[in-house]
């Protein structure tokens, strides 16, 4: 064993780690940063956000008391620390993978994950409720919600501030300050933080006007001599942090964030002060690892890479992703209309906006973590004669529901959702799987909804939705575009007609999107045992193309619908109804195959596939067993 | 013409209006309210918001050129005076009747009004994103976003703020500031605006810190010796609402609300100034009608009332609404359980929790307009023991979908979703019915889904909702609860069942909610006819009582699903799925019945009900159109 690995291997519990003085719990930070370069750099995962808070973690669980004193991790991709302080080390080599380790906090997994996160901005709201619950019951210990400065650009992290502010609750929120989201952050609030950083003004008031009011108490007075609370009220004003003490939290910082003695301090200190507390601590993100430091966009979640280069290990992909498919047909479409713009919620890397945002900087929105804003702000641009693209992961919609609903289709607006990541985005987990949008968007008004089965089929919906006069949405999966350009014949989906893709007189597959792949090779498989299928590339979701879906199955006994998305209120229910509503059901029986109402594990996105019988091999049983009987 | 009339009718134009001078708008805002009054007093509608926002409105009209500028009123309750002015005063005996005037800003009823709202916080997003539109297409003239503080709780709109704050873009927001959501407002900000108002410390510190800057510099020097810019610095500080201005916005206020000279000229001022601006403006909410004064939370939504004694006019109700069941409900089984807790997001008095509230103050929680908040909230309540129930209007709690997957379903909390006004509200239209819910929670793991048939029904389900392990959410419609105890034999639902009401052999009516009562009728006007209906209570939408609805539908050649919901991943579509899966659908025709994909317009419930076939006329007809065929 290397001396190096001296302390870390010897932490079995935190109270091993509350042993430490300052100097071993600076080498700790050290052995850790080690441990988290050396292990994600095979398992890949979270390594930037996890090198910035080593030292506050070890602070936090050096002077807080888990589990009996909560801590929330918000998104909680920053876990990795507390979750090697908290017994699980030896199952980083299983990070991420099917059955193993969570790349987020997960109560299955250990009583100091008190909730399972994935989504931004929650932390605070559900601390505080955890903080009151706590008051009700008579109990005392510690909440303390760790957010970041991202993170707190989401409305519903400032509804909580809100509430809580306006309490005598004891609450603790960690602010960790590393000014980015997974990109550079930016708002308001991200040029207030960044004033609270650097200027010294800030820092050196409050000490000051103390001192001058007490020295020169007549030129005090002359100043305020109308208001009797004075002295109070302009130590007020002058204290940093205003914003957060307006809203009734005590600010306490800033404070360095790689400085274990001084976390500690701080912590000690909110931990003795009655009512809300928020503590504004200053990070790098990457710290310690330079290429992660210099480039903390990249290292947020990485692939396996070369410690020693910093380049991930991949195997050439020998076709584009759908998000950079995405990405490059928008710049071809923006240089012919000067009315498309684009907008993020903070990920223009991950949605493939790097080019445009290069190329047409004015034309290019990056909203902050705030999907609602970024969904009511197209409404008001296409109110005003702008054609908004909106890429945003499926998951991350979600939050945005209401809007879409309100401000976008019950107005009719031509705001097109590009939703990356749907269906199974695989390491992430229950948090990040896109399975619900079908589900949450079908049946609302007004809106037509796509899926591609391959990148060139993508590239002419965008072009369609750039001249659609209305909402619409295009879901596609993460990861290669798939290509069918040696089978397929049309790729026009200017009529909005589905696309028989291989003929067949057993049974009829109807896919969307990635299934469309595998319901092909099914039906191929299946050809050489003599079984004979249609398959069918459905394209449109919403409004489906009613007359090829009829007329195709007209005389089939057998439809199967394959959709990578939860099966109730999805796709196959939507064809259900289509035939039902037509009275073209009789005789026949429809199969429609989808995940089942649960919550899909994190693992490999073909493990998980195989696992809910998603793959070749599941539907190709799925047909036998229908046609069987 | 009485005299007192004159302004008011000799406009017909907003040019009319800029002509007038200063006292004759004082007397217009006489006239007006008298108008208000006089006509709220007849049609119902909202009152007390809009006597609060007359002479802001007419200054606002006056200062600006609708439609050219353009004004966006958040929530849009507020925009009486607005529609008075922009021509549609004639139309005011028709407010919220079907076909009639909006209560809302709606884009097909006049160029001034820009967008079609209704819910909350959304107009800074809108507002926002039309400047930055018109900065694109190099276009000149002004946006103004008004927002009351109640809307400003609302976590979308502090996105917006953080947005918008960073930019350069001309932009105005006006604060509404009336201390009001519906009730007394809430939170840390609120407190905040509070201390803006009332502290004179906060309005004097500008003037006398500029003053004593200059006057004592070398005291000056040995304060802030260490910054360079410590005058504009500690100015900076000493503004009021230094909360906006840290997010880029000038803050302008606060003003006088109802002193149109001081609103002329402040509105005059932001006009010119560069970049965003928000002016803070103090408004009495009812002012002008004591009794909206004195109680502006009951005359916020009011029905027809006698203008002398403020009294509603409304024929005696025998049954109590479904809204004060739950109340009343709720603080028996509060007495009973100490761990149960109560959540609202600003709606105490609409949702029935007034009661609750006095009796269990610790226990009863007002969040804000901050749905997202609320669940997560009780989510994190809900994780440390305490049993939350959130009532809320079905259409608002869509804001907080995303929590409700990811904070309460994803950890299977016993959170209890009392979804009120589900189905249709009526007269405020399209915003505010609930005809989503099903759709939008249907597929989402773990989490049971309810709708009781009447009064007694529901506070069976509300009593297992207590005690039930896991998400559960009971939808029930406005309006007074309904009674089958004459007929009903079994109100237990322990066992999750559907109910056998009525014995049938020719069709099978599956009705859920208010549609049994529906069913019910129908099923008694077709017996006369000869035709048998077997009715079915389904209670349980999710998951259904499947043994039940296969089991009495076995043998039937007719199913009839009817729901107050759009019938795309609704109540028929879960049902058609569960007879799919059972194969059971062979030598069947189902249909059903339900709100096609539109956006359903204002009126009387019964009205559009029977627009819609969701009346016992429309069902019998169905019916018949079914079994003919």
């Amino acid at each position: 064993m290397s001396p190096l690995n001296n302390y870390l291997s010897n932490i079995s519990s935190l109270s091993d780690l509350k042993a430490l003085n300052d100097q071993e719990l600076h080498q700790l930070t050290d052995e850790i940063r080690s441990f988290l370069i050396e292990n994600i750099s095979k398992t890949g995962g979270h390594l930037a956000s996890n090198l910035g808070i080593v030292e506050m973690t070890l602070a936090l669980h050096s002077v807080f008391d888990s589990p009996k004193d909560r801590m929330i991790w918000d998104v909680g991709h920053q876990s990795y620390v507390h979750k090697i302080l908290t017994g699980r080390k030896h199952l980083f080599h299983t990070l991420r993978k099917y059955k193993g380790l969570s790349g987020f906090p997960k109560r299955s997994e250990s009583e100091h994950d008190i909730i399972d996160t994935g989504h931004s901005s929650t932390s605070i709201s559900a601390g505080y409720g955890m903080a009151r619950a706590r008051d009700l019951k008579g109990e005392d210990y510690s909440v303390i919600s760790i957010i970041g400065d991202g993170a707190l650009t989401g409305g519903m992290a400032f509804e909580a501030l809100n509430h809580a502010g306006h309490s005598n609750t004891n609450f603790i929120v960690v602010l960790n300050d590393n000014e980015m989201s997974i990109s550079q952050n930016v708002g308001g609030l991200s040029s207030y933080l960044n004033r609270l950083r650097t200027d010294p003004a800030y820092f050196k008031m409050k000490g000051d006007v103390e001192n001058i009011l007490t020295k020169i108490p007549a030129i005090g007075k002359a100043v305020f001599k109308t208001a009797e609370k004075a002295k109070d009220s302009i130590k007020y004003f002058l204290v940093p942090g205003i914003l957060f003490e307006e809203l009734g939290f005590t600010y306490l910082g800033p404070v360095d964030g790689h400085n274990i003695k001084e976390l500690k301090l701080v912590f000690k200190r909110a931990k003795n002060i009655k009512g809300p507390v928020l503590i504004h601590v200053l990070t790098k993100k990457g710290k310690g690892y330079t290429f992660a430091e210099k480039n903390p966009d990249k290292f947020h979640g990485v692939s396996p890479f070369d410690i020693h280069t910093g380049n991930t290990i991949s195997a050439e992909s020998s076709r584009p992703s759908y998000s950079s498919v995405f990405g490059k047909t928008l710049v071809q479409l923006a240089a012919k209309d000067s009315q498309l713009v684009a907008i993020t919620a903070a990920m223009p890397s991950g949605t493939g906006l790097n080019e445009f945002a290069a190329k047409y900087p004015s034309r290019f929105f990056d909203v902050g973590i705030a999907e609602q804003h970024a969904v009511t702000f197209a409404a008001g641009m296409a109110l005003n004669g702008m054609k908004p693209f909106f890429p945003v992961y499926s998951t991350f919609l979600q939050r945005a529901y209401d809007q879409i609903v309100h401000d976008v289709c019950l107005q009719n607006l031509p705001v097109v959702f590009c939703i990356d990541r749907s269906g199974l985005v695989g390491n992430d987990g229950e948090t990040h799987h896109g399975v619900f949008d079908i589900s949450f968007l079908a049946h609302i008004p007004n809106i037509t909804l796509m899926a591609p089965k391959d990148g060139r089929e993508f590239e002419e919906m965008l072009s369609f939705a750039a001249s659609h006069n209305g909402p619409i949405a295009i879901r596609y999966p993460r990861g290669e575009s798939d290509d069918f350009s040696e089978v397929s014949t049309n790729y026009s989906i200017d009529q909005m007609k589905a696309e028989v893709l291989m003929q067949g007189k057993d049974l009829c597959i109807i896919a969307i999107g990635n299934m469309v792949r595998t319901a092909f090779e099914a039906a191929h498989k299946l050809q050489s045992k003599g079984i004979s299928c249609k398959v069918i590339n459905a394209r449109m979701i919403k409004p489906l193309d009613e007359d090829t879906l009829l007329q195709e199955c007209m005389g089939m006994d057998h439809i199967i619908t394959i959709e990578d998305h939860v099966t109730t209120g999805g796709f196959g229910s939507l064809v259900l109804d289509l035939f039902n509503r037509k009275q073209s059901l009789q005789g026949k029986k429809i199969k429609s195959i989808g995940f089942p109402e649960t919550f899909i594990e994190h693992g490999d996105v073909e493990e998980l596939m195989a696992q809910y019988g998603l793959n070749v091999e599941g539907l190709t049983g799925s047909i036998r067993e229908l046609l069987d009987k």
